[in-house]
C-alpha cells in the first residue's frame, strides 16, 4: 500500500519535472536525464513508469485533455436542456483558463511535436474529434427535445469546437486582451440565438 | 533599377531560406549562418536587409498577416451589407487554408517564440486585436444600416475572430478532419442567424 503510494508519488514527480523541463528548455533539448535530475528520481525508476520521453510527454497531454473532458462531463446534466447545458459549459470557461494559465509553452510544444512526429499528431488530433462528437451528440439531443432548431449537429459541433478552441487560444496567448470568460458566455448566447434557442435559454 | 530588383530578389531569397530553416530545424537551432548558406547569400548581404534573425522571423510573420488582411480587405465592398460581406469573407476561407497549408510548423514557431520573447509576443498579439477591431467596425456598420440586430459589436467581433482562429487552426492541424471551407461558410450562416440577419443574407 505504502509502496503503491510511493510509486504514484514518483510518477507525479516525473510528470511535474517533465512539464518544467519541456516548458523551460523545449521538448527537443530535454532528455530523460534532465527530467530524472529535476525529479530527483533514478533513470531506472523513470523507465519503470514511462517507456520514453515521448511517453511522458503524451501522458502530460492526456492529463490536460482529461481535465477538459471532466469539465465537459460535469455540464452534462440530463435534467437540463441542451441550451442550458451549453450555457453551463460556457460558464466553465474560466476553469479552463485557470487550468491553461502558464501552460501555453507546453501547449505549443505539443503542437510543435505534432508537426514532426506522426504518433504525437495522432494523439493531439484525437481530442478535437472527440469533442466534436460530444458536441454533436449534445446538439442532436437538443434538436430531438425541441430546444434547438433542426440544425445539422455535425456542423453546429464544428462551430462550437472552433469557437472554444479560438477563445481558449486567444485567452491563453493574450490573457489581458479581453475579459475572456465573459466573452465565452456571451458568445454562446449569440450562437444559441442562431440555433433558435432563445426561449429555452434560461441561465 | 537592376540593382533594386537584385536587392528585392536577395531579400525574397533570404525570407524563403529562413522559412525553410525555421520549419525544418526550428527557430532556436537556426542561425544567420544557416539562413545565408541556404539562400546562397553573404552574411553582409543578410545584415543589409535584416538587423537580426528575429527581424527576418518577424518579417515572415508580418507577410503572412498582410496576406490575411488583404483577404479581409477584399471582402470590404461598400455596396454590400455587413452580412453579405461576412458571407463573402467565409467564402474566402479556402484561400486562407491554401496560404496556410504547410505553414503549421512556422506558425507554431511564432507561438513558441511569443511565449519566450516579449518583442515577438507583442508582434504576434497585435493582429488578433487588429482583426477584432476590423470586425467590430463591420458589425457596427451592419447595426447602423439595420442589417444586423443591435448586438454589441465588440462581442460579436470576439466571436467572429475566435471562430476564425479556431477554424483555421483546426484546419491547419487536421486538414482531412473535415471539409473546413464549407464548415466556415455554414458557421457564418449559423452565426448570422444569431445576429438576426436572416433576411439580409443573400449570398
Amino acid at each position: 500500500m505504502i509502496q503503491q503510494l510511493r510509486s504514484l508519488e514518483t510518477q507525479a514527480r516525473l510528470l511535474t519535472a517533465a512539464a518544467d523541463c519541456f516548458t523551460r528548455a523545449g521538448y527537443d533539448a530535454t532528455g530523460v536525464v534532465e527530467i530524472c535530475a529535476r525529479a530527483g528520481v533514478s533513470k531506472g525508476a523513470f523507465y519503470h513508469h514511462f517507456a520514453s520521453k515521448q511517453a511522458v510527454f503524451l501522458a502530460l497531454f492526456n492529463a490536460w485533455i482529461a481535465d477538459l473532458e471532466a469539465v465537459m462531463q460535469s455540464a452534462r446534466t440530463p435534467d437540463k436542456t441542451a441550451p442550458q447545458q451549453l450555457a453551463a459549459l460556457a460558464g466553465m470557461v474560466q476553469q479552463v483558463f485557470d487550468t491553461a494559465t502558464g501552460q501555453l509553452p507546453m501547449f505549443v510544444e505539443f503542437w510543435r511535436q505534432a508537426t514532426k512526429e506522426p504518433d504525437v499528431w495522432q494523439v493531439t488530433i484525437e481530442p478535437y474529434r472527440r469533442f466534436r462528437t460530444a458536441f454533436a451528440v449534445l446538439v442532436s439531443e437538443g434538436v430531438a427535445e425541441g430546444s434547438l432548431r433542426p440544425v445539422n449537429p455535425e456542423l453546429a459541433a464544428h462551430v462550437l469546437v472552433s469557437l472554444g478552441v479560438g477563445l481558449v487560444l486567444q485567452g491563453v496567448l493574450d490573457p489581458k486582451g479581453a475579459e475572456w470568460s465573459g466573452a465565452a458566455e456571451e458568445a454562446i448566447q449569440l450562437l444559441l440565438n442562431g440555433l433558435g434557442a432563445e426561449k429555452a435559454y434560461e441561465p
